[in-house]
């Protein structure tokens, strides 16, 4: 066995294996490495907080039961020996002090809150695994040169609320409205422990943070399809929504003949397969969805007349994301003069594209391979808060394969292996950043 | 001018303009005609109980608009000189005396409740029709041999209830839906005079009945188009609907790649696509319509994992009905194994093909034509109370124009002309049944 074959034996064995302490610290290299049991077992607690009879959990931002996993969270960070506090917009901090006064701090961290009907790892991994990563430095009794800040951001489901407002960017319009918790922003921050009203004081300024570095699920199956270890993000995809409207003539279903039709329905449906040909028409990542649909008068004795869906469009190019669209919009325009139908396009969210600082990657892909661990690069489809946090700071995202690709439901779920594997990355790659 | 050509002027001048009664007398036939003026007076009167600020009525049955509409009418009927009574299913009979005591009696009328947002022609030009036709008679002194009966179905809008209820075939679990007007079917058919404890009172059986002939818009744009005078239908159509569900798999709209989903709305919108194909795709007038589609979950970011849609197939001819359905359901097999979800039909509603008798068709043809307009066959696209008649007694159904087609909405119209034509052709049938 030659010694590089050995080095991957040996980082793959404490990669999957919770070790006792004192093996690890007997490990060639005596570097550092995550207590994988440990984080099984907390990720197991925390499910309990919002769990559904049907598994997964309903974690809501701003519920009690969001409270009460944020509280069990802080609990964790305090046996980490972390200094807890809470910013304005309730995003929760735990620091654990650098030997360097004049450094920046390394920020880490996830969100545990949930869509209504999620699963027990997005976010959580990211954020317990965090907490891991302090305790075993803790353990360790490693010191960093730079100060270590573990974050859990508030609301990240219902829209990157808590990373928003740490960016100032959140609008003081925003604040009244109604979460998915029955509270509104403004309630449900202040329930958490933040102050809407002096939400400047939770302000990160550029150049405030050394570098962000998020862990969290892939939520697709290209890992798990490819049996692929670690992902390394290039970016979170720009997002762009369209609420889009078909005009056709309503009419009586059973006295109006076929060719006498202006069927907003069977223009949408034609649209529908347009998009999907469109997007699958060109090389890449970019997905293209209609998610939303509603046909009016909607009985079924009666034409359509008026049809209201959803248009989304993803991918790491803003120029593509134009290209999509105005190649969906020409379809459209094709559908409406045969169908004799109109369309309107309303643009109702857009995301811009945030890529992924190349020197934070390279170090992920870099602590990846020293565990021994297969890595390939790919888009996040799915916007995090590390989208807000690449506008001020050098920000990498870490992602672990989630079975099957599902994700915000109650299947999800990644194994105790690659949720080790991901925390022990991240804690890699903080030592690597640290000593950079 | 020919004798064929100077009836037809003659006729034409007759059924187009509101004569005195005194140049009626005078014609050369002294055939009586019905006051045309008067008839569409009468529905402008009509107009005003429910009507819509912008335009049409909503007369939605057992509404205090349709309680009044119907005392309206029944205002007429005793100024006809009609015999009124409310039968137990809330239907108004008015009777006019024939001569021959052995004889059944001919029936004739239509139905004054409307759809939400409707207009002022469909119901309302049958019913005040048969009612004008009465007043003729009663004005010119005819006597027939036959009693005449003129009915105003109650709640033929929502189901076709008032004649079904005199067919003894309303179910009792059907007294407690709840209608349109917010009242359940039995409370209505109180609020309008009937008693729902004792609908056995109000059964007409098979040979209760000489013949039922019922004056409508035709609801279409076939007359219209065509400048057809009047259509002689020769049934109305037999309507299947099904609940369709497509079963797919929800997922990220953002990290499942294009090629990995199961998409139930891109299913559903080639089945949409598909149902147009299958019945455009065979000769003849038979209708297909998705009208109604709901996606699951139905959010902008989420690949929609279950779809719920209606199918509507309508036909004179029952087995064109079940072809039309094995080729739609292969269709949907098809997609199903092509995008990997699946189609589940569920019947909901299946009403038969109501074929109109051959010997009324010929007397309404053979009437128009006396009165020098124009007659084509064609089916009645929407449902009517004449389909449930048609099962117990002779009946026959007069079309006239409607305007661009329009129906159920506020711009349905039917031109005085073509409403007077439609009475007269009425009048006219009536005269010939009681002769033959």
């Amino acid at each position: 066995m030659d010694r590089r074959a050995f080095a991957q034996t040996l980082a793959a064995t404490l990669a999957g294996v919770a070790l006792p302490r004192r093996a690890a610290r007997l490990t060639a290299f005596s570097a550092p490495r995550v207590n994988g049991a440990r984080l099984d077992a907390h990720l197991a607690e925390l499910s309990a907080f919002g769990r559904n009879p049907e598994g997964g959990v309903s974690r809501v931002a701003y519920s009690e039961a969001d409270r009460q996993g944020r509280a069990y969270a802080t609990e964790l960070m305090r046996a980490a020996g972390l200094e807890v506090r809470v910013d304005a917009g309730a995003n929760i901090f735990g620091r654990r002090a650098g030997s360097d006064p004049s450094r920046r701090p390394l920020l880490i961290g996830s969100h545990t809150d949930s869509v209504p009907g999620g699963g027990n790892y997005d976010g959580d991994v990211g954020s317990l695994g965090a907490i891991e990563v302090a305790q075993t430095l803790a353990e360790q009794r490693v010191t960093l040169r730079h100060p270590l800040d573990v974050v859990i951001w508030s609301n990240e489901e219902g829209g990157l609320f808590g990373s928003r407002a740490a960016l100032g960017e959140l609008r003081a319009a925003e604040l009244d409205l109604v979460s998915n918790s029955g509270r509104t922003i403004r309630d449900g921050i202040r329930f958490l422990g933040g102050n809407p009203d002096d939400l400047a004081s939770a302000r990160i300024a550029r150049g405030d943070v050394a570098a962000y570095v998020e862990l969290h699920i892939e939520q697709g199956g290209t890992l798990d399809r490819g049996h692929v270890d670690i992902g390394v993000v290039e970016g979170i995809v720009g997002i762009n929504q369209w609420e889009v409207t078909v005009d056709g003539v309503a009419n009586h279903a059973g006295t109006t003949p076929m060719d006498q039709r202006h069927d907003a329905l069977l223009a949408a449906a034609r649209f529908v397969e347009a998009v999907n040909r469109v997007v699958r028409g060109m090389p890449g990542r970019q997905v293209g969805t209609v998610g939303r649909i509603a046909a009016f008068p909607g009985a079924p004795n009666v034409i359509p007349g008026r049809v209201v869906l959803s248009l989304e469009l993803r991918d790491l190019d803003a120029a593509k994301i134009r290209t999509l669209y105005a190649r969906v919009h020409d379809a459209a325009d094709t559908i409406a003069r045969d169908s004799g139908t109109t369309f309107a396009f309303r643009p109702t969210v857009e995301n811009v594209p945030a890529p992924t600082d190349p020197r934070v990657r390279a170090v992920i892909a870099e602590a990846a391979r020293a565990l021994g661990l297969s890595t390939m690069t790919l888009p996040s489809g799915a916007g995090h808060d590390a989208q807000d946090l690449a506008r001020i700071a050098p920000t990498g995202m870490i992602f672990i394969p989630s079975v099957g690709g599902i994700s915000h439901a109650p299947r999800e779920l990644s194994r105790p292996k690659d949720v080790a594997n991901g925390a022990n990355v991240l804690l890699e790659t903080v030592l690597r950043l640290d000593a950079a």
